[in-house]
């Protein structure tokens, strides 16, 4: 199933090679739906690569579907329980 | 139509001071939906507000209802062409 993870896990990589992987999806490997995930401070980031994609690259083709926010709660190296939100952004084809 | 705004625009305040605000939304105002809103690099910190309030402060009592993002494009001071996301989260009375 690898060749259908439609999904982009946003971090702290150049800012364009997210919105480029999100309209190739659409273009070249003719995506139905793709998801952009990010935790914690890339949620703005994962926004902007959505918003920025959506609008100035796929305009009128590509439409956000749903978004939707979570949190999870975790132990840090020290032991620590520590909560991080999330969030999942889904395109589809407009 | 002031006392039925429930909305909660998140900045660069004590972080507490939203999660306390939206909480006291839901019990002392006892509003039945609150919309948490935010601009550019404030965004995950709404996300931050909503998760805590829903899961530590209102478990059981408040949900997510919807989310959802855009962007708006503006002039800075210097007459440059700017976008900012943004995003609104509603959270509602389970």
């Amino acid at each position: 199933m690898a060749e259908k993870d439609n999904s982009i896990f946003i971090g702290n990589k150049a800012f364009m090679n997210y919105v480029t992987a999100v309209v190739m999806q659409f273009t070249t490997k003719n995506a139905e739906e793709v998801l952009i995930k990010a935790r914690g401070k890339f949620i703005a980031r994962a926004v902007d690569v959505a918003e920025i994609a959506c609008k100035r690259f796929l305009e009128n083709t590509v439409k956000v579907k749903d978004v939707k926010i979570d949190s999870e709660d975790f132990q840090n190296k020290e032991g620590k329980d520590v909560r991080v939100s999330i969030i999942e952004i889904i395109l589809t084809k407009a």
